[in-house]
This record gives structure tokens, sequence and C-alpha cells, in this order.
């Protein structure tokens, strides 16, 4: 089975990389060559005995180089390049062109092979729904996003649901949840800090939160999102039926159930080290964010959850090596 | 003020463009120009006093001719052209560049005049939604197509909402019920039936009925989708916030409705020229189609609907000169 990724360089995509390098299997299909594509070179190494490794570098939103990636006529395609909230919002032309040009090559790429009809799994984004909001969303709920983010998001989950009916490929789209805890560096995201809040004190490092304690959010974990993109590229399409885009279960919490869960696994000396200072920015920023969703479809169709965000928690202690200390 | 007419050798386009030579007015302003575009010549002519009129043929899928279009710096533009519903399904690769291409080149022409904001009022179709459906369709409820037409119009109303959260322009999207009683000779739309089961017994011409007495759809006459896009055209577009696009207010109306108004209308002996044949594939079809819906934001926002089916008969009796039969 030859798979492709494209945006392995990303956190979720390497994530997704380094596992089907390791294990060498997609459900019960050996993984025979796995193509890394992003902007960048993933950092990436092959085993010995494990799958192929190629990676290549390249723009998603140049036309041959898409063909190029599909000549090769993978089983599987993961999507998950995109540019992200704030530069799609910055700069309109690049998220056009990455976001739903890009995403427009793959599928005409995929359509112009005869023959071929391969599984393509889309990550898509709760930036597709925007306020106001029912709560909790369920997946009957109009998707009318506020940022050209959500908008070529958007786009992409409409495409994908016609081409998929037209049978052109198989789709599978996920709405993923804010990811907790990512690791590495802060970063400038306006949803930076629901990891910093957990990782940075974590690290002995004070941590800044901008919003109060109140706040409300939709979150899983890295392993989480592993989790959507394996069952995604391995479920029966046959039962999901023409919506083939869905909100990923994740967990509804408010940042006070978040720091409980920090004191409560890494001692409450760990969770002191948040610092409350308000940013009205993002605070009116996170204010336009969904805060609870109902996701029965992803449910009933084998999506799951992180059981607790105690897990999460305790899940980004394991993979970074940190002692747990309480 | 300068208005251009995409689509204006259409059925509901030519109809907007008569009104706008004979009345020479847009709500309070003066019309002084009208460009009506359209792939063939529209069949109009200037009055001697009213607005001056340019009528234009070209593909709106070719980037130039738009910008050509734009150039002028019209105050409205009217988008109302498309690659209707069996076409776009029969034919993909137009479909995609008519509906798609040509709508993204009429907004990025508009994106590249500087300092020039006009007002762009786009038609969509309840076609953006597709079953199972809620009933009534309220203005909340997810828009699903399941049709590439349906697909085509969905992404035209999120690119509209993300170019006028923007400020690129000012945009308005109309989801226009199916049009009954449609003037001229039958056609092959699946949709069809519905304007023939009055028109042809009015013209004292035996009609086929190929669905069930029991079949609601929502209907609006021609006169009701001029005044939707008058007052599109004319309304405050602050009151509307950033969802720019909505399900305009028809009627839902049985079969049976349809033809008990016409016997009351026009005699029993004329709506007995309706010949009862069902068709499993309109049958099919047509249970596919949204049957009713909830269009809150639209009447609040002053759209109106025809007063009763009885009326849509009536108005058609009126243009097409018929007599009043009872």
């Amino acid at each position: 089975m030859k798979i492709l990724i494209i945006g392995a360089a990303g956190m979720v995509g390497r994530k997704l990389a380094l596992h089907l390098l390791a294990t060498g299997r997609l459900g019960d299909q050996a993984v025979t060559e796995i193509t890394a594509f992003d902007v960048v070179p993933a950092d990436l190494t092959a085993g010995k005995d494990g799958p192929a490794l190629t990676i290549r570098a390249g723009d998603v939103s140049d036309d041959s180089t898409v063909r190029g990636l599909i000549a090769a006529r993978p089983d599987v395609i993961f999507h998950l390049a995109a540019i992200v909230s704030g530069e799609a919002e910055a700069d309109f032309d690049k998220g056009y062109r990455i976001n739903l040009d890009g995403t427009r090559h793959l599928f005409e790429a995929i359509r112009a092979q005869a023959d071929y009809r391969p599984r393509v799994v889309y990550t898509s984004s709760i930036a597709v729904f925007g306020t106001p909001f029912e709560e909790p969303i369920t997946d009957t709920f109009i998707t009318a996003p506020l940022t050209s983010y959500g908008t070529q998001k958007m786009i992409g989950e409409l495409l994908l649901n016609d081409y998929s009916r037209r049978g052109i490929f198989d789709g599978i789209g996920i709405r993923l949840p804010t990811i907790v805890v990512r690791p590495g560096k802060p970063n400038k995201a306006a949803s930076g800090f629901f990891s910093g809040i957990i990782r940075e004190p974590l690290a002995g490092v004070e941590a800044v939160l901008p919003v109060d304690d109140d706040v409300r959010h939709w979150v899983a974990s890295p392993a989480a999102a592993l989790g959507y993109l394996l069952h995604a590229a391995t479920m029966d399409l046959a039962a999901v039926g023409p919506r083939r885009c869905m909100t990923m279960p994740g967990l509804s919490v408010t940042v006070a159930q978040m720091l409980a869960a920090l004191a409560d696994v890494a001692g409450p000396e760990t969770a002191a080290l948040v610092r409350r200072q308000p940013d009205p920015t993002i605070r009116a920023i996170v204010a336009g964010w969904p805060r609870d969703f109902d996701p029965g479809r992803a449910l009933e169709l084998g999506f799951t959850s992180d059981a607790s965000f105690h897990e999460i928690i305790r899940a980004h202690i394991r993979d970074t090596g940190h002692e747990q200390q309480a």
C-alpha cells in the first residue's frame, strides 16, 4: 500500500508519518511506500525494514507538482497542508492559493488519472463554524465561517463531498478540534495559550493566561488527532453517506478545568506557574470560537475522543519525557 | 447609477433588465447605464429617454472578459449567470468553469479595482440544501448540496461572504425558490412540470404530471423573483451581518393545492387538462428536493413572498395576455 502525506512537516502530519514508518501498517494492510510532501523537507528517516520513504518539498499551488505526486497513484492520500488561520487572514492571496487552489489541484489531479479511486483523508477545522452558535453545535448546524481560512476549509469540504459523490475518489473530511498540548516552543497563534498553560509549567517555566478561567473550548490531544486520521483512512466509508465531513469528538473543557487537571497531575506548585494577564485582543478572538459540540455522527462512525483532560496531560508528559511530579 | 447584469438573457435577468429600462430607477436612484451581459446577446432594447443600454455577449469563465466588464466600475452588479443543475451534472468541467471560476473571476476583478466597493447581488438556489432535511428548513440548517450545481452555488455563497466580510464589495446572496410559472415552451428540467401543469392548461393544451398530487415544493413567481432582486439591490446591508446569503420567502404548496388553485382561477375544465402519468425517474429526483422553509431572516430583512398560489396564476395570466376563464 502506497501512502502520500501532503503536509508531512507539520505537527500532525509528521506524527502520522512517524507512526506509519514505525508500524509499517495501516489497518490490516502493509505500508510499502510513504511519500512525505510539504513546503519544506519533513524531518523523517526510514527504518531498516519499514516502508520506503520519499521526502519531497514543493508548492501544492503548483499544478504540475501535484500531478507529479499523484502520478505514483497512492492508495491513500492524507491532505493536511494548509496556510493556517492567522496567515490566511493576513495574506489573502496566499491563503486562497494554497488552501483552495492547492486542494482543487489535488482533486483534479486524481480525476485526471484513469481507473483510479484512492481514499482521500482531508483535515478540516472547527473554523468552518462562525458565531452565533447553537450550543452544543450539532452535525446539522450551518457552517458559516468568519475567517478566510474557515471559508477555504469549507470550500474544500464541499469539493470533497462532490468529488466523492461522483466517484472520483473516496473522501472523508475530519474537522480537528484545537490540538492541546502542542509540543515545542510557544507560537503566536491566538490559540497558543491553551497549550502553553500546560506545556510551560510542566517544563518549570511560567506561562501567561490571556483569557478568563471560565473560557470553554473544544480540544483534542495530538494522539487523538493521529487516531482520527488512522480511523478515517481505514473505516468503511459506505456507511458515511454523502456528507463526508464531520466534527471530530474533542473534549469541551474550561481553562479552570484544564488548570485543575494540571494541579491534579503535576501538583499545585506547577499549576501556580500560570500567571493571569488578560489580553483584550485575544479575549475578543476567543469569544468568537466554538465552545461545545455534539459530534454524534463521528462517534457513531467509530471516531474516539481523549478519555479526559487529565489523560491529555499525562500523554504529553510521557511524550516529552518529563517526570510526573505528583 | 451604472448597473451590470451578468446573465441578462435568462428569464429572471431579462425581466430585471426590462424593469430597469422601463422605470429608469433603482430604489431612489436614477439608472443612467445598463450593461446586459450573457453568453448570447440579450433580447433587449433601450427606450428613448431611459437608461443607456449596452448589450454584450461573452464567457464569464474568461478572466479578461470579466475584467473588462468591471473596468467600467458599475455601482450595482447582479450576478445571475449559471450553468443550471442538469447541465452542471452532465458536464462536470463546464459547471465548475462557469459557476465557480466565473464567480471567482468576477469577485477578483472587483478586488483588483482600487477604491471600489460595489454592491453585488448573487443569485443562489435552494439546491444548496440536500436530504435529509429538517422541516421546515431554517436559516441555521446545514447547507449540504447533493448536486455539482448546488456545490458550486454554495461555494459562491462562501466566497461572497468572505469577500464582503473583508470589505472588497458589499454582497448579498438570495436563494431562489423554483420559479413558477415560467413562461415559454416546456423544457426538460426535472422541475419543469411545476410550471407546465399551470402554463399548458391555461393555453388550452394538455400537460403531464409525472409525480403524485401530494408532492410539496417551494415556489415563487417571476414577479417575486424580480422583487427579491430589487430589494437586495437597495436594502440596508448593515443590518445583514456576516451571513450574507439567505433563503427567499416562497410558498410551500402541494401539487394538489396548485391544481385546486388552477380550477378556482381558470375553471375545472382547465385543471382537467392535467394528465397524471407517473415517471419514476422524476419522482425520485423530486423526492430529494426541499419541501418547506422557514425563511425568517429574509422576512425580517424585508423580502416578501407571493400572496398566494392563486395570485401566482393570475399574474401569469396577466403577463401572457390570456383571458381569465372563470
